[in-house]
């Protein structure tokens, strides 16, 4: 792959580098468990994160004000707390399992193919995830960013093409000097929208109720099956 | 040291983690050679870091708009250019000179001192210097930040308490919880009065023109000889 401009990627990272579905789960499970609530947590999971979008999209549209991820998090869950028995828990118990998005595992191939990538790219987070969510989430699995960018730092939710755009500008970038990695078909469009290249890597099992998107070859300027494969492509040994 | 709130570190980096002076003489030398211009590189280097404060004052009073700090080097360094005989480079060669400042060296204990303390703490850049400038300073060195913050990211040139405390919040911190780590008692000072914890790191070798800070056992939350010493008495192996 002949991409000789392209000299930092940035990642988005729930869904491409990290397992939401199965880390939300998890938690919400050992916290029912210690606590004698049985729910259904798997839809928990996934009524929380089907709140993730419409959060955003206030603070997108100028509605409202400025709000990192934690804090939006925070205010679904409260919402969902009833519906699963979850009212019991304290205030501290609450803000913990908000923190289940600081300690999401990686995809099997994210880390051994970050340490590849990073040999030739700069590698930055340019996810919706606020910073110390970032920072946290690293440190504990070990993802070997050089740089925490996205959404909190330049105040602008992606898909806002502001998003991309200034997160390069902090790296001193131009758009096309920039790559996006990401699993969703949605934010690939929206960064190449602003310029930016595109890489698309398939990630199957990131959701159960509904299919994973897909992508063919050609449709973005790298299709790969994971981030092994990404390295490969991009000739990163 | 007993300093149980203490989460994350934020470093001062010209002159605390890397050696801003011999790097800028360095690369002076090199292209005073290889363009035949016979100048005192060393007091090039001291005129060019003596222009650093007076433009950030501009910013930081208000009188001008927020401008990063590589824009800042190159207009200082504009200035300087006919007094060293430097007005025969080429565009492309003073962007290049002004990006000295992205290619400086580590003090010697500087890698394995952090790479200890990042066991046990967060570690942050909290540096009037640009992110591309610190991204590629810490690449280039392999200085192992867990997150680049400081002024580009928060706006507010240091000794401006926005800049200690817009970087804390960043990580989800109250001040308490993050120590400035710098080798100058002013720096020290402003982020003590933040409410940040305080470590003073001894470089006796940053200037040569003037003595460099000192500090006594007492004076801060911690006096250390160097990021070694520092690393032993934070207790990190």
């Amino acid at each position: 792959m002949n991409l000789p401009t392209v000299r930092a990627l940035g990642f988005d990272v729930f869904g491409t580098v990290v397992d939401w579905r199965s880390g939300v789960i998890r938690d919400a499970t050992a916290i029912g468990q210690a606590k004698g609530i049985d729910a259904d947590w798997a839809a928990f999971a996934d009524s929380w994160r089907a709140l993730y979008q419409p959060a955003m999209d206030e603070v997108r549209s100028g509605r409202r004000a400025w709000t990192k991820l934690d804090d939006l998090h925070c205010e679904s869950l409260d919402k969902l707390l009833p519906q699963y028995g979850l009212d019991v828990l304290t205030e501290d118990e609450i803000a913990d399992l908000n923190r289940t998005w600081h300690r999401l595992d990686p995809w099997p191939d994210s880390v051994a193919g970050l340490t590849r990538l990073k040999s030739k790219y700069t590698l930055a987070t340019l996810s919706n995830g606020n910073v110390a969510l970032m920072v946290d989430m690293a440190k504990r699995a070990g993802l070997p960013w050089d740089v925490i960018l996205g959404a909190e730092v330049v105040r602008h939710y992606k898909p806002q093409p502001e998003c991309y755009l200034l997160s390069a500008e902090l790296l001193g970038l131009r758009p096309d000097e920039m790559m996006l990695v990401a699993a969703h078909r949605g934010d690939l469009e929206a960064a190449r929208s602003a310029g930016l290249h595109t890489a698309f890597v398939h990630r199957p099992n990131e959701y159960v109720i509904r299919a994973s998107d897909t992508a063919i070859e050609g449709e973005f300027d790298v299709v790969a099956r994971d981030f092994l494969d990404l390295a490969d492509k991009l000739g990163c040994r």
